[in-house]
């Protein structure tokens, strides 16, 4: 277990941080001021966007989420502190270096299960930043978290396939860059379980495809990275190429995406504590209330401690899965991923909560970052399954591993 | 302590439920729909409200919160199931039965302070249901917790006042029908620290008053009861008849408004955890996953008992503090009236994070009001002095309580 | 919904005063003394048990527990506020007053459901305090929480039956003068699941039973009080008259048992909580530590605002079911019992912790009550069915009542 | 941040995994069986240790906590999954190995500042095993965690200190052959806050020291290895070359003696964690109730899940800990240790009380190690310095971090 950044990563850091510094922390402002101008069209990019995203590309801050020869090539251990940092502004810093999700895992499924004409068409402009992409899985009518229970409907008809369905909550496809769709539904559900589902790819400008609302988190449209779409799709006829790998093998392209999707979005997570710890200690300095500074209060001083015990442990959980992923394969890090899809939201939210309280009414509002944060991370806490399902799950893995090594405790009252 | 409902309070339930059968839950939906209608005018207020205050008004459920001869006379304990049943409907009942925040507030306020003139220049309005008020203590720059640090301004100048000061939060105020401002200012910052302050009413549409902005809470606008505005005033002229009071009395009459307006909070809120936990249980029961209904997972199970278990416990706590401010006040009630504002806001908070974990997307979507209630209660934990300033209090009174009466436990190892 | 104490409790809870004031507390440190007295022989009762029962019953204050003529008579609301006042002194006030468990639940058992030769020869002497008695119940091998796992058998043979079991955990009877037990056990395995088991008397000295050892609870061998033991049933014959009400009635004697025994086992324990503030507060307010009392930490005051407010919930709740119980019945308060043996022993552990902090190295100790009290309660989490059993049954009942009445939230989103 | 383990530790840990399969887990009821019978005289050691610390020594596990020639000479990472695998009989593995708490310390004391007679007369019988030491630091009258409070005074007397003081809770100190104390005390009251203090060797058998009893944690009185003794020092007259290091350093010795003494708790701690979550398991597995195994209840998966996900995060926040003080040293290390000091017993608590939950009142009771190991845990949250103590210089130190580097969050909103 060797979690020391090498000279790559330390070089990417000391870019990246310039980046942060110079760039991304004073767009904060101008990203506001942009969405909250009258005459913008809703949904639309900021235009903010484009403008980080040509910097960053310029100083080789770009794809550093991809492995392989496509992207920038890192470990998840390289990249680990490097999303970590670009969580510390992440509405607009892992855009900024096209690595934000959910495109990030579209790129790498497209990368892992595509082929050529597939890659062309849709993995090289998203490489290049000039599309955006949004994976349609979730569906209202059924608890998606298991994957077998997903009505939408893939079927052949000749040449082409024609999916029925009804998916919600389908990040980034409000927005009118989004141009393809990954959707996920059942070719054969006769088929075994795990058998029954292939991913197709779905251009947003189908005829029969729906994009009827943005659904809001806790009262956010997510505005500015293309909202979560309700979508229908009514007898939407693609061609038969269009179907990503074999019939059949829409769950396991599922599953390889999903390790790779939740460590990023714990490593920028952990990004997202420190800035909400920096701004609790901010705070907790400069507000005075019943004579002295709120930092000086015994409670707020517990919070404080609190938070950094969580970050510290939540951050070491984070890069051991990382460093499994990388030298056992995600499947040996089966557990450790599901250990941080557990841990990590929940501890991140308990600082966030925290990070408000000490804040007052600037702390719910959207003068500081945290209200949206906290309504971020809680939702992470059960999208891609809720936590208690990855409990149970991980809890069956222990039991299981208890039974076949149950001699050495033999002995014991 | 007798927390029987007597004859008017059921009687006065019976007829509520039958109302909130029949009007307020149908309501729901037209309201939504109200409020997403593209055309419609930013903070106005939807016309399904004066459809049911009408009705309401008509079948006698108006203006139940007010004591005394000016409102339905109740006492706190035949209030309490009569709120509580509002609150599971409570962005429409409570305005429906013209007794919702801060309006209740103001009027108690004016009806107990103003002069003959202010009475009947805005009570009778508000009492009528005609305008709308708000009250403006919040400040950006100050930990307003701590009435002493109170910047805002109120300066004599001849026959009138003139205000200068930064407000926000002040709920209600983007609604146009929300014609008066009470403003929390001070009037001689010299005097000793609680005789520093005064109210004064402000029309909203005095030169000087600029309503500014709504601030959000969680992403929500609260656009459907006039949101939470921030206000400046700028030299702002009222006529020194608008003086609440005596000058100096504030702090006094901020202390006699808090009482009341916690524990109606507080009562709603028992309703909102009802309401929350209603719809947790249906949900358990309807979805499927993993083969059961979340009803049989045994962590769901936990959530639903612990749920009604809290809800006992906070109700009967308010129960029996609505039952102290009858029979020895509000000043003798105040360890009372601090444990509710200190513990039901949890406890709700705790429930609905349940309900919307069951729920999964659709728990923090919008197509729940889960989400949003959500925002409303956790909102409850900091408005009106945080928690932490509450349970110093509350400390200090129970450390007292025990210097003075040490003696029992003196002989004690 | 009345909870005002009537003049009778009034006049008892001043008498109870008194009694502790001037005998109870300064028998603490005695009983302290008999019991680390090297001369002393195990399980034996120590001296001063028997001089604090000759004072109070010469007081009236005898066998308040019991309704009906045998015992005082009191209403459960009437003996609310008197025991928790015995919790106060948990180890000597209750066992003073002839009201401490499992006597008291075994003196109802006999009271209501034993014939007039079983209350002659059990229940006289009980009631005089000439003995003590045992309930056995718990069995080591299964979960006797689910009281058809039961192992333990009782055989007609002729004239009498013949035990067979194996018990532990069986509260008081290491004590010399626990004379008698009543034991559970299986009478016909072969009937239906709730008419197999019968409960019979079995005195201590009866050949075949073994008393094998005590047990402990977190190092404690509550010696005081006649430990908990772990007895062997061998082939034990007792007359055929000392099985108590009919064959296969002991499921139905067994829960009408336990309502009264929870609730009592909580009033008390509202007494602890009520001692361990008080003595956290106590503490708080001598002890120095970086320049000031711990009373002026933030993190203290808020262990003890905390605490209050947990108190006054827990107390609500407990008389809302003693009123709900002498009202409706226990059947009628099944859920409001099951609430409090879930809701009570957790939130007073909580208070036990932080006063046990509060005092660091002298709260784990022999020299305060704080930790043998923690221990007790901790106990009670899992005695008599553990905290999950009973979430998992009170929240089936929360979900059926929901499915029966769900039809005002079917218009809801 | 490199926690892989070298050859060297694989070595060890094999040879250990042996020594505790062979030896260690088969001494456990042996070890019950001797501290239970009735002939056995108080305090002494059980015969078990002997024997197990004859095996161990042959095998090369002996000192293996001391760094340096005198020792095994490992460094705090490679001791770190040593010290956690004898975590797992904790009772007997440390002990066993020569590596038990407080002796650790003492020796490492010792070796750090005594000079050559003092390590000669008391440090080569302490490596040697032959004899056993305490520390006696904490005093009944004062918060201790403050060392300036320490009211023992050291005063010299010609060639003589005669020490006057009150001590408690000191660890070991009750078996007879602990035969040296480390007794910190005031030589210069009036020295600056931090001079004041020295450390001074004190025989057990001089005149003037006497043990008076001990102290109890939860009922235990951790007979097995010397309890924790309460000791009166009137007028004990030492040679001044007792004093250890110069006169005034006793605060600063203190401060090394900490960090290695908190990190060797933890190590141990985790061994701890897992051996319940084993038990914890086990006894999932085996238990039935209403029908089901206890591992197939969700609540219980819940548990097992969160315990295996704190246990990752706990043992590596200790391996960084025990990385950073092998490269930055201890100072360096501060934050660290402070942050398992408050992390790890929370956690290791939280899991020990589901694993007595799980097994009912067995889990409370002396057939598993389960009620002792919680009380052992929980103490920890209090023993050398409450964690609140902790958390509050953790906080401070955040904080000025924060206002150092202000910096980069100054552009922020």
């Amino acid at each position: 277990m060797d979690f020391s950044y090498d000279a790559r990563t330390e070089q990417l850091l000391g870019r990246l941080g310039s980046f942060m510094d110079e760039f991304v922390y004073p767009a904060e402002p101008v990203l506001a001021a942009q969405l909250a101008d009258p005459a913008r069209e809703p949904w639309t990019v900021p235009p903010v966007f484009r403008e980080l995203q040509a910097e960053a590309r310029s100083r080789g801050l770009w794809n550093l989420f991809l492995p392989g020869e496509l992207g920038a090539g890192l470990t998840n251990l390289q990249y680990a502190p490097l999303a970590e940092l670009t969580g510390r502004s992440v509405l607009l810093a892992p855009a900024a270096l096209n690595c934000a999700a959910p495109d990030t895992g579209n790129m790498e499924l497209l990368a892992q299960f595509g082929d050529e004409a597939q890659r062309k068409q849709w993995l090289e402009p998203l490489l290049a930043g000039e599309i955006r992409s949004a994976f349609a899985m979730t569906e209202p009518e059924v608890a998606s978290s298991d994957a077998t229970n997903i009505t939408t409907r893939i079927e052949r008809d000749g040449d082409e396939y024609v999916v029925n369905g009804h998916k919600w909550y389908i990040t980034g496809a409000m927005n009118p860059e989004c141009r393809i769709f990954i959707v996920m539904g059942k070719t054969d559900p006769a088929a075994e379980t795990r058998r029954q589902q292939s991913m197709i790819l779905v251009p947003r400008d189908t005829p029969g495809v729906t994009v009827k609302r943005g659904m809001t988190v806790f009262g956010y449209r997510d505005d500015d990275h293309g909202g979560h779409a309700e979508i229908v799709f009514e007898n939407v006829r693609v061609p038969a190429a269009n179907l990503i790998g074999e019939s059949g093998s829409g769950f396991a392209i599922a599953q390889a995406r999903l390790g790779p999707g939740r460590i990023h979005h714990c490593m920028r997570a952990i990004g997202i504590a420190e800035r909400a710890l920096e701004l609790m200690c901010r705070r907790a300095c400069e507000r005075v209330a019943f004579g002295k500074p709120l930092a000086a209060q015994g409670v707020v001083q517990d919070w404080i401690a609190e938070s950094r015990v969580r970050i510290e442990q939540a951050r070491l959980l984070v890069l051991k899965t990382a460093w499994l992923m990388d030298t056992v394969g995600n499947r040996g890090a089966h557990t450790e991923i599901q250990a941080i899809k557990i841990a990590v939201p929940a501890a991140v939210e308990w600082i966030l909560d925290k990070a408000v309280q000490t804040h007052g009414a600037a702390g719910v509002g959207q003068d500081t970052p945290l209200a949206q944060l906290w309504a971020g991370i809680r939702t992470l806490r059960l999208a891609d399954g809720p936590d208690e399902v990855h409990k149970r799950s991980l809890a069956r893995r222990e039991l299981r591993r208890h039974e076949r090594s149950d001699k050495r405790s033999e002995e014991v009252g």
